[in-house]
Order: structure tokens, then C-alpha cells, then sequence
């Protein structure tokens, strides 16, 4: 566990991000909608989530038991693209969304919490990234925050120095185009801590300095 | 070792592609020049060769040791920037280069071979990168060939489907610009083959489909 302190911020809780990315560094293809949500070809990065290999279950276990409470942009809950935004909208991950936690969502928009089944809460920060970390930190418990993405929020964390741990899951594919990891988050150095190979994936957890 | 046959091309020799790239998949730092040749940050790049730890060694070997010729592009022989490039500049690798075997240099001029010590000899091919391939499969008997880069040599290759096997060797940084690999590569799928964690690395094996 990490105790970070900047202008306004203490942390005691460790910081994680993971994210699926294709071998040219993109976390989904080009042109997202609310049909190919993860662009196109998109898909097929996340398929050692639906049919796992080898220690694929193991690190699917490690990425979903360690959060206590996730932060995630504001198209990663309302859905790619310009889609439905208003308070009628409950985004787009159905009734019971796989985070069984308080999930603080990025936003413009003041909100009341939205109570899903589950566990999953989604409550809506206007303060910018700063202060939505502090809110998650504070509702994760023992566990950790995760930054849920997608690409734009991660590279925010990630250039503003306040993710501890990145674990890369690289799939094996050229995408072409899309929405880029590490886009405008600068030089910086990483300390790889554990490296997984499957059949479908390549697991790098590392450790930011 | 791999057959191909396409439009006037037929190869009985496995075709790699070994390069090292920061985790935001780039080969070299921003601004290369003679005095600064991986470009700003882009030394780091390859800390794991000249330190190497666990199995950085042998996977070193099998880099130095599988090729009979390799292909590089014109900046990976005279040097990166503007540099000297008539008919007296040797290259910038010294007398005695790394190769140890033919190297194919991928030019617009022609030039009678260049015989360095050690083994290597550069040779110098106008005729585009089907060419240079072909002449280098004819060179390297029982061993591989082997595409040195740099980066834009290796994406026209992968680009043109050339390359059976490509050796990732991810180094735990962030360069934040320079020469990106797969830049126009375009959609495809790999297979990974081996995954090598150590301190200051990750090897990944692709085989291309």
C-alpha cells in the first residue's frame, strides 16, 4: 500500500489500472459506437476474458477481487460515442454491472448516486480526477482503487503521476488505429514485477516510479 | 522455416524481426541525431543488453546467433539525421560492426560492396524491400534473415506481410515520441510463442499469421 501526498492529496490506498491493449498500444480500434463499443476489431482483445487459458482465470480473479472502489470516464459508463446522456440513462453495462463496488464515474454533470444491483454504485464527480480519486480512496475499504479507464481517463492518471500499478494485458493483435494508451503521458519510467504469457494474452504487471 | 511464395517471390528462409521498444511501442526516443542515434530517452532502450539479468543472456544469443544476412534500412547503416552518405562513409557501427554476416542495405544509390571486418558485409540494394529480402535469403544459407530495422524498415515489412516471426523485447519505459513501430501496419493477427519476464525487460515471441 502507497501513501502518496501532492498539492491537496493524501493517499493511503495503492492505486491499479488494467487494461487490455493490442501489441500497437490501443485499448479499443477506431470508430467506437454504441454497436462495436470497442471499435473496430476491438473484440478480439478481450478474448482471453471469455475463454481464458492457462493462468488467464488466476490473473481475472487478481484484477476483479483487489478493488474496493473504481474511477471511470464518463464514456466508459454512458457508452461509446454521443449516445444517451440525461438522468433517465443508467448507462450501459445492464442492471448488475460486473464492479460489485462504488464505481465514482467523471462527469460534467451533477448526478445523484445511481444504486445498481449487485453492489455496483455509480456516483458522479465533478471535481475533476483529483478529487474523484480521493472520493473512491475513500469508499475502498482495505481494497484497492482501480482506474477503470478508458484510454482518456488512464492517461490523465497516468500523466498526473497517480497510478502505482499498471498491469498491462497485451493481445496478440495489430489494431491499426483506435483510442491510444499512454497518448500525451510523457517520459517515465516503469519497473515490470511479474510477467504471465498464455496462448491469447501477454500479462505484465508494473510498478510506476 | 517457412516457404513463401507471392508475386514473383519465393522464400525458403524464416524471415525475423528482433527489436526492442518502450512499453508505448517505440524503437527510438524523439529528435535521433548522430550525437543522441536512439533519439532523447532511447539509450534506456536497451540498458537490458549491455546489463543483462535472468535469461536476458540467452535470449541475446539466440538473437546474435539464428541469422545468416540481415536487411536494414539506409538510416540503421550511415546514421540517423542528415549524416555523411557518399561513397567514403564506411557507416557509423566502426570497423568491426555487430553483424558478422552479409547485411542487405536498402538504398536508393547503388554502391559496390562494402567488406568491414568481422565478417559483415554491407551491401547495397536499389531494387525496393521484395529484392532485398530475396538477395538476403540467397546469403544466408542454413540461418535466418534478419530485418535490423529500423522502424520504418520493419513496418514496411510487417506492413507487406514479410516477416515470419517477430521478437519483442519491451523495455519498462515511457519514451512520449520518436519512431513508433507498426505505424501503418494496419489490422493482423500474432500468435505469441514464448514469454520471458526479467528485471529490465519482457520477451515477447510473435509468429505472424
Amino acid at each position: 500500500m502507497t501513501s502518496r501526498t501532492g498539492p491537496g492529496l493524501t493517499l493511503m490506498t495503492t492505486v491499479t489500472c488494467d487494461l487490455t491493449v493490442s501489441v500497437d498500444g490501443f485499448v479499443a480500434g477506431p470508430r467506437q459506437s454504441l454497436d462495436e463499443p470497442l471499435g473496430e476489431g476491438g473484440e478480439r482483445l478481450h478474448r482471453w476474458i471469455f475463454d481464458p487459458q492457462g493462468e488467464d482465470q488466476a490473473v481475472i480473479d487478481a484484477w476483479q477481487q483487489a478493488p474496493g472502489a473504481y474511477v471511470m470516464g464518463r464514456n466508459m459508463f454512458a457508452g461509446p460515442g454521443p449516445g444517451p446522456w440525461d438522468l433517465a440513462w443508467r448507462g450501459w453495462w445492464g442492471e448488475d454491472p460486473p464492479y460489485h463496488h462504488p464505481v465514482v464515474v467523471l462527469s460534467h454533470h451533477p448526478r445523484a448516486d445511481l444504486v445498481m444491483d449487485g453492489g455496483t454504485t455509480f456516483m458522479f464527480e465533478t471535481g475533476g480526477i483529483v478529487a474523484a480519486l480521493e472520493r473512491a480512496s475513500a469508499l475502498a475499504g482495505a481494497g484497492t482503487v482501480a482506474i477503470a479507464g478508458g484510454a482518456s481517463t488512464a492517461n490523465q492518471y497516468l500523466a498526473a503521476g497517480l497510478v502505482d500499478e499498471l498491469h498491462l494485458h497485451i493481445a496478440p493483435l495489430v489494431l491499426g488505429g483506435g483510442a491510444r494508451l499512454f497518448e500525451g503521458v510523457g517520459p517515465r519510467d516503469l519497473v515490470p514485477t511479474q510477467v504471465i504469457g498464455s496462448r491469447d494474452v501477454t500479462h505484465v504487471r508494473y510498478r510506476l516510479t
